[in-house]
């Protein structure tokens, strides 16, 4: 087995777990001489593929999950902001991040931190035309909506969906090293051990 | 606050993350100075109320989740099998924890430990009446049969399922401590700081 085989991480800009996990995956990685690839996904497009649902959409589960974004988030020692307007379309979000990716990477990610900061910690809605792009505009990116309502981005986006599902992925964060899925923020302790060796079967 | 209140944790004989957790939850209890109210339910009536179902009912994530049971109980040391048979009616079971209950709370978590290690590791059918009855049997339990057709054990079982749902509880492993929930074996790390007073809000 080849010790830099990179860790794939799929996220999505409305899924608070994503946010955590996107705030702790590279340095994990890191520390185990692993590169990690981003992949900015629709949770809804994984959802519908295994017939899930949001577990916010269960009214039982709801109170439960929005106590466990922010304790996960304490957990991790990540600040977290519950965003009144949850979960959102976060589609512009992400074909930004796929014309980033186009020309530089860790450009793209960059953008991906700044997107999830900046709704889960400060309440940008990511799915507001005229939030997204002043928050997009003070990132540094031009005439963002020209770029969003490119076929060209949708496209971009609709693959690497296409590419999620038929990788097994059914939820995010999903990583997966070494043909090994972890599901949830909350695999971090299990993806450390795998990473050292330890947990292999 | 009084440092001993109890945790409240409920389990289902026939989950898998329940068994894992059964295995580490009074000892970390008593790092802590707290005891441990164990409630054995069944999560299907949980899933009804939630309107949730169990992750195997999904097939892209029953692959996911068989694999994350092994790899789950490697992490947390515990030995485990993934019964051929799974999951199964754990009715019971359950009815013969609440009859030992009335009479012996230890005595009781000591039969939910035994079923769960022979269903997890040796692969013992407990819905097979002839299979648990020879593992009752062999326990110290008198013609277990005649317990789980009584309708007083079917009654203790239907009022703690009732009172899970009542609680909040939509699956298993589930935990209450403080007024504080806490769903999932993964929550082992969370319900650890929280008993150490560091993860309050």
């Amino acid at each position: 087995m080849n010790a830099k085989t990179p860790i794939d991480f799929w996220f999505d800009f409305s899924s608070p777990y994503s946010y955590i996990a996107s705030e702790w995956i590279d340095a994990l990685a890191a520390r185990h001489g692993r590169s990690v690839r981003w992949h900015s996904i629709l949770l809804g497009a994984t959802f519908q593929a295994a017939e899930l649902r949001s577990p916010v959409a269960y009214p039982l589960k709801r109170d439960y999950v929005l106590r466990d974004f922010a304790r996960s988030a304490r957990f991790e020692g990540v600040p977290y902001l519950q965003p009144t307007r949850f979960p959102i379309a976060s589609h512009n979000a992400a074909r930004l991040f796929y014309e980033l990716a186009s020309r530089d990477i860790e450009h793209a990610k960059q953008w991906a931190r700044c997107g999830l900061r900046a709704y889960f910690t400060r309440g940008v809605d990511l799915s507001d035309t005229a939030a997204l792009t002043e928050l997009a505009t003070a990132f540094g990116i031009e005439r963002p909506e020209s770029i969003w309502s490119d076929q060209r981005w949708k496209d971009a986006l609709r693959v690497e969906n296409d590419a999620a599902i038929a990788a097994g992925v059914f939820g995010a964060p999903f990583f997966s090293v070494d043909g090994e899925p972890f599901w949830g923020n909350d695999r971090k302790g299990q993806l450390a051990q795998w990473l050292q060796g330890s947990l292999r079967p």
